[in-house]
């Protein structure tokens, strides 16, 4: 047999996993029993001591052990893909014509077919196996080969050939196949001449792989047809559960129904001594020792696979899935505020009435049993009259399902203000199925989908304010309504009146600008500006701190420091605002004390309860 | 047929799962075909136009439509609940002797047994049914029928009964049953006199049931053996996937292979026309329709079945597993820092190499593939000599396997200060598990596992800047160094020197209670102080809000208000530290306003710079 040609990919050598591996494949290759299979006289020859284990995961990690870069035939293991490119060339009704899904108590090489249908069992016993081999694309021996190979290649992430010894040798003996075919040629199973689907049958099974390999193309089953180290796609998804399924009753011929019970992960053998097993979404798993049992497993593959399934915990039904982890937490709108800085007046109408919003952290992947369980508990928020913001930020994934249950939950809002919103939903990445599915929809969707968690809450709190009579920008202007000078005589205020300069900003005008020189401080009269971090963004948009309305000043720091502006400041909409002179307020303390030194109290007292605010809120965040 | 007895859970009327039920059974019970099962005289009565669709959730919320509080009889549907018990009360290797885990292609009522081990091919069809019955403890009839009936009560979360009409019927023309029983007698696979095992039998198969029931019932296998409405165990959680194998591989007689090939879920099919499945981790489906398919499956059964299975996405191996996920984000420490409050001086050093510590936010279960990519990362972090914090706050379960590897990843620690660590570990709580692996093992766990991520990344931050040659509270005292007393001049400290007082306190002592009036503050000299809310508590432990050390200040908010003190102050150690009167302070201001304004000042810069990086955070966690 040639030199392995190992998979280039790191293998890792240390670390809790590659010790489990050693210590398993130490005592896995002492096992005896079971005999190298002698009926291609090519495979006798295999040496019995050898022995390789290997583990691909989801994510193209490696580990290896023992012989695991020893070459050898695929045989057998090559049905279940083979079986996944009939139905992506033909589709699941043409080949069941063909080819049935019943597992069979017959061994491999059964002649016996289905005798309600005629067709072979299912496509792991060889007479279902020749019948799909028939599907392989090509108008000659050389283009089959061809297409053959390049379905193994993607499957294992690197070229693979034939071993040309070991196909001629199953050419010259496989008189049974050669049987087999003819019958399901006489019962119009396959069509074309038996010898020309013999050979590619047999030289499918003669594909020279090595454990690292095998491991890989159970790991691209496992990672719904993508192979893992190369990302490019080898089988469609749609039906790796087909090709899982069979191997989970069928795949370990006469043995399926013991192994399904005790190991319990869809797996494949093959007579030259390898099993290649595929956990959905976790590994692929291989192992290769060429000594094999009665049913023609290998016997130290059935061990280690046995060990690994229970040791691991990967048995099928043995599942992690838990919906109860779906809502990550809930928070109510009066302890998390939207970036909004309110006024006093506002402050006490949120205090009072702001934990009807409700935020709804959703994590993990949204699938039925997800859904559902978030769907029900957002149903009830809703039914107590709350104002319910799914924050679906966490959600790396939506199945179909879920997105059309969560698309009927926003649709049937009744008339009025949405009590579903929904955050984080723009048009690409993980949730596009579900924006899909809700643009699809009748319902006007303003005011129920919001590119930030931030901008649903405030609207949720302008709603609120709204209902209790008080419009967010209706306050009236004058300097004793502005926080920063409170307990300040009207002698005083008047004092700082002959400081202050009329300003009108348009929508997008910037106000201050990072790195400026710090002169002036500001009050609104009129109209929003938002405080934002210069250059940074998330999503394409400016990273906001905070937002100030009416009432509210900014710039403060100004007083102090006569350095440098830490933020921009951008005008949202048109805004009137008065502009007090740092050098006129300081020529104003330096006659009157009291003055400066309560406004500083003022600020200090402001950013304290900001600060008391903010570490509310790391509390409420870091949880 | 006794008037339903309803079941007493809440009921979902409406909402997108309510009305998808709806609609299916709207078209569901319009489907024609099958015939009512004849071969019990008692069954043949049943009206063909029933049709009741239920599903039950892990968390015992349930969906009914149609007539789902009709009661009918288990029969067949029985099986995996006894052979369940069985399970439990012998064990898998006693029972596996008696009856064998293969399917068969056989119907049913198959007299044949396996001619290897003379059992009965599985125990779905009836002669390993019947095996299995003979296991149901008891010493006289009247025993066993309640130990069955306590079984399916449990199961059922009410109090089930027979149909004794049905038992009298099944009884008296069961001599099919009768020749299995008789034949397996002969055989050694039953022992006791086969008219007792089948009066047992033909009971189990006479309990009467709703589709809520069932539905429930699948319900429990789905959640692990705990029955979701009750709490209470029904089966042991290690038998559970045993169970499901069967009803996977066997479970709808001869055409289980294109039943796990399409629908592909584990249930079980009864002759009077129910059909219950379980989905792991997810929910109970129960359909019940009289009239039956040439197999023995309700034809529309099998059709709401195919539906559901394929619209909610439920295939066994369309699995929504993606370990992807498992971390849920990364922080450094640079960003984020421990609530202890720093130097100057420190809080250089932690700017320059906090990045050195990486706290990794883990998320969702711990199992074999999601731990395998949590390990490999905190590997590689380590390995590029950072200092890991895993914070398993968001880790709902562990399984065997993911704890026995994350305590190898500590135990295998190299000599020196632990590189990982892992936060959020209480002795009980979900991880117990993971806690107890730990303790099992030899390595020394001091600086590996924290109450909080907030000690651990402490910890890690005195490690670092006892590295730069600092120990954190080495700072030598003097007024110069204290933060708020920048930008004065020696002489101007000297004046202020004259208002301090030296203060001690002993560790646990409360230097400042919250409610207070305040009206001094306190520079620290020598040990460690924490803000703490008072009265909140988290975990049994009070809330600290910050911590701080030699050269900060605290209770600085005196100098403003006059007010009352908004949180406790509580020393960590024997605290050595100075407290400045207000009223001198003011009274030096009124003769040296600059000294006030430039304290004034230097407090603002402090509360601002605190309040930065609190947004800093803020918008670190909110991600």
């Amino acid at each position: 047999m040639d030199a392995a040609i190992f998979n280039t990919q790191p293998v890792s050598a240390d670390g809790p996993i590659a010790d489990y591996l050693s210590d398993l494949h130490f005592r896995i290759s002492r096992l005896g029993g079971g005999n190298v299979a002698s009926y291609i006289p090519e495979l006798a020859k295999a040496d019995p001591n050898l022995c390789g284990i290997a583990i691909a995961t989801t994510d193209g990690k490696i580990y290896a052990v023992g012989d695991a870069d020893h070459a050898f035939t695929i045989q057998s293991v090559s049905k279940p893909f083979v079986y996944g490119y009939a139905l992506a060339r033909y589709g699941r009704e043409t080949v069941l014509q063909r080819v049935g899904v019943e597992p069979t108590g017959e061994a491999f090489n059964s002649i016996v077919l289905d005798d309600k249908h005629n067709r072979p069992f299912n496509p792991m016993v060889n007479a279902g196996a020749i019948a799909v081999a028939e599907t392989i694309r090509g108008k000659s021996d050389d283009e089959r080969v061809a297409n053959m190979l390049d379905l193994f290649s993607r499957l294992a992430g690197r070229q693979l050939d034939i071993d040309e010894a070991v196909f001629r040798s199953e050419r010259d003996t496989g008189h049974r196949n050669r049987a087999i075919a003819y019958m399901m040629l006489n019962t119009g199973m396959i069509r074309r001449p038996p010898e020309e689907i013999l050979d590619i049958y047999f030289r499918q099974c003669a594909v020279k792989v090595t454990c690292v390999d095998l491991a890989v193309m159970g790991a691209t089953l496992a990672n719904k047809g993508i192979n893992p180290l190369t990302g490019q796609r080898a089988l469609p998804e749609e039906y790796i559960p087909d090709i899982l399924t069979v191997m989970n009753s069928c795949g370990m011929y006469n043995y399926a129904g013991q192994w399904s019970y005790e190991v319990g992960i869809p797996a494949k053998s093959g007579v030259a001594g390898s099993i290649m097993a595929a956990i959905p979404g976790q590994i692929g798993i291989a192992v290769f020792s060429p000594p094999i049992d009665e049913h023609g497993n290998s016997v130290r593959g059935v061990a280690a696979c046995r060990e690994i399934a229970h040791d691991f915990g990967l048995h099928v039904f043995k599942t992690s899935v838990s919906t109860s982890t779906v809502i990550r937490r809930e928070l109510d709108g009066a302890s998390v505020r939207s970036k909004r800085l309110r006024s006093p007046v506002e402050r006490q109408i949120l205090d009072e009435h702001g934990a009807r919003n409700r935020i709804v952290e959703v994590q993990g992947p949204l699938y039925f049993g997800s859904a559902e369980r978030l769907i029900r508990r957002a149903r009830e928020l809703a039914a107590e009259g709350a104002q319910v913001v799914l924050d679906l930020r966490r959600v790396p994934s939506i199945d179909e399902t879920a997105a059309k249950l969560l698309a009927r939950l926003i649709d049937a809002g009744e008339a009025g203000p949405p009590a579903i919103l929904l955050a984080y939903l723009p048009p690409d990445g993980p949730l596009a199925r579900l924006r899909a599915e809700l643009e699809a929809g009748e319902t006007d969707l303003s005011g129920a989908i919001f590119a930030t968690r931030d901008e649903a809450l405030e609207w949720c709190e302008n709603l609120i304010i709204a209902q209790q009579g008080r419009s967010p920008d209706m306050t009236r202007f004058s300097l004793s309504g502005i926080a920063i000078f409170r307990n300040l005589s009207a002698e005083d205020l008047k004092r700082l009146e002959a400081a202050a300069r009329p300003l009108m900003f348009e929508a997008g005008a910037t106000i201050i600008r990072e790195g400026d020189a710090a002169r002036v401080f500001f009050a609104i009269a009129r109209g929003t500006v938002a405080v934002q971090l210069a250059g940074a963004t998330e999503g394409g948009r400016p990273i906001r701190v905070a937002m100030m309305g009416p009432g509210l000043t900014f710039g403060e720091m100004a007083l102090f420091d006569g350095g440098k502006r830490s933020a921009d400041v951008v005008a949202l909409e048109r805004v009137v605002c008065y502009g007090f002179a740092i050098e006129t307020l300081h020529e104003i303390g330096r006659e009157h004390p009291h003055i400066l030194t309560t406004i500083y109290a003022n600020v200090v007292r402001d950013f304290s309860e900001r600060l008391r605010r903010a570490n509310d809120e790391i509390r409420a965040l870091e949880y």
